[in-house]
């Protein structure tokens, strides 16, 4: 099953050159819109045709619990990842209102979430257990809870593709979950592990010093470098499941617009295991949190918008869903340079 | 009329400590959405409510020609300036595309074309001349057509805020206008003309040459400074239009958003007739073009996107509406963190 999710041609780029020459041609100074036209090119790549557009976005917010939190990385309790979660299906988070401006569906997802939250409506349930073990003492998974992840969260996403969704937004919920982000992100980049970690969600200058320590105690427990090994030792379920998330858009040639430092770890460990799948990625924004930086370097990849964001929830990912929309326009509705200049004469 | 339009009170601050906590108090870190919870107050600040919001944002698009084309400084024909403003009438142009992204309504002025438009049904017609004089052998205006025309855009804009505008987004058309933009930047900034032009749409290192000299002749026959003269010494119809347009918006008391150098040139203008007019702006992007960021500089200002976008028309304004209705959503709609704390109790 993980060898069917992780078998992703690579993308076709047989019409680039068509495309490209498309969106030059039309009534505009050459690269005058810059990274749009960039995103216009992509699109069209992917959706393999001179009209791209996108008419059902979506968002999948990925929830899960971390071990971690035992040891004080976070600053704030555990608990409130529930109370975030029924925020977000009360349509009352951040990323709520954000989707109702840029006009995307938001779908939770409890992947890990340590609460019994079968009662909740409208949620897709997945959940692999109740949070991640407390990786600076033991694995945060087993191997087969970290692939049973990533399959999940494959799967669900592709149901919301199979169900018409045309753009995909990865978000995520879970307190202390810049903890296993950057133990992911230091041992793939890979980086020093101290330049990886940040303030999270905000840490008193204590906080921070008892953070580096818990997770350089982490750190030391294995040095492992493969992708899998490094998500069942340090990462998260709803880590694994965005993981498998990219992979799925990836593989049915759908765009994918990754939110902050804990999707973009996420992300890492995908494009670890099948670097291709990258062409089908959007990097929704720079993230404050130091180890997003490392991720963009490793990956060679350079994010849309710059707004001092470090909230998660896909929040980024949805204020880069226009931008998206304006590049499938240039290249799908606007005129060419050659038919402006003929009616010039 | 002209003290009419300038007498604009000074944004009234004396709520913006209970609107920032309130962003504050939301459900997420602090400062945790960045740029947005900045817009977030500031849009309560303008609108005077907790619950600021955009229902019609709408588009003008000032048009005018300039007489230093035809001393070579622009990359296209004049004649382009009247297929542009027919392409974007037609809802061809590449601002058409990313208005019908982001839900607003497009409305083109005739401030200046160099042709009888007068045949152009649903344009705004307010043509001062046929274009500017040739500013590197003579005035582009009197001073007399300098204050119609700010007088004419500010017109158009409250007009349009009368008929239910909330947001009003800047943007203009005209071939050649990097090249006025450039010496009312330098003379306004102030900074040494060379550092105010770039390649404008495009220019081969000769083309570029030749407009630097041809600019460094206009600037060499007027030392003026003050905005009024710079104005009618340099600029465009449509320049001064849309720095008639900004002042409109903020005596209106609705936000404005500053497309790229053309605009924010016209937006210096104003300012340095109103600085307390800069509260209703948002500038929206970081222009290609070096003049725009010795604007930022001048103004202390810090645009919103870095896109590399070069092309005018507003497009890059139009992009920026989704963060401002964001900022609006935010404030308006969001939870507070206490009730989320309350509910993980």
């Amino acid at each position: 099953m993980l060898n069917d999710l992780i078998s992703i041609p690579a993308l076709d780029r047989s019409e680039q050159s068509k495309f490209q020459a498309i969106v030059d041609g039309k009534a505009k100074p050459p690269q005058a819109l810059g990274r749009i036209e960039e995103l216009a090119v992509q699109l069209a790549l992917i959706q393999k045709t001179t009209t791209p557009q996108i008419t059902q976005p979506e968002l999948l917010v990925f929830a899960g619990d971390h071990g971690l939190t035992r040891s004080g990385v976070a600053a704030f309790p555990a608990a409130v990842t529930v109370s975030m979660v029924d925020s977000l299906l009360a349509g009352k988070a951040s990323a709520n209102a954000f989707a109702g401006v840029v006009g995307v569906k938001v779908r939770v997802v409890d992947a890990g979430v340590a609460a019994d939250l079968s009662d909740r409506q409208d949620m897709i349930h997945a959940k692999i257990a109740m949070g991640t073990a407390d990786a600076s003492v033991a694995p945060a998974m087993t191997r087969e809870q970290a692939v049973e992840a990533l399959l999940a969260g494959g799967r669900i996403t592709a149901d919301a593709i199979r169900k018409g969704a045309d753009l995909i937004c990865l978000g995520e919920m879970g307190i202390g979950n810049s903890s296993p982000a950057a133990l992911i992100i230091s041992r793939l980049a890979p980086a020093p592990l101290e330049t990886c970690i940040g303030p999270g969600a905000g840490h008193s200058p204590e906080g921070l010093d008892r953070k580096k320590a818990v997770l350089a105690k982490a750190a030391a427990r294995s040095d492992a470098t493969d992708p899998l090994e490094v998500l069942s030792q340090f990462g998260g379920y709803e880590i694994a499941m965005i993981a498998g998330a990219v992979l799925a858009c990836a593989k049915a040639g759908v765009a994918v617009i990754i939110d902050g430092v804990i999707c973009s770890a996420a992300a890492l460990i995908a494009l670890r295991l099948v670097p291709q799948a990258q062409d089908y990625c959007v990097f929704a924004h720079a993230s404050v949190e130091p180890g997003h930086r490392v991720i963009m370097q490793a990956l060679d990849a350079r994010p849309l918008l710059d707004l001092d964001l470090r909230l998660g929830e896909g929040t980024g990912a949805l204020l880069a869903v226009p931008l998206i929309k304006a590049g499938c326009a240039i290249i799908s509705e606007v005129a060419s340079l050659q038919d402006v200049l003929d009616a010039a004469q």
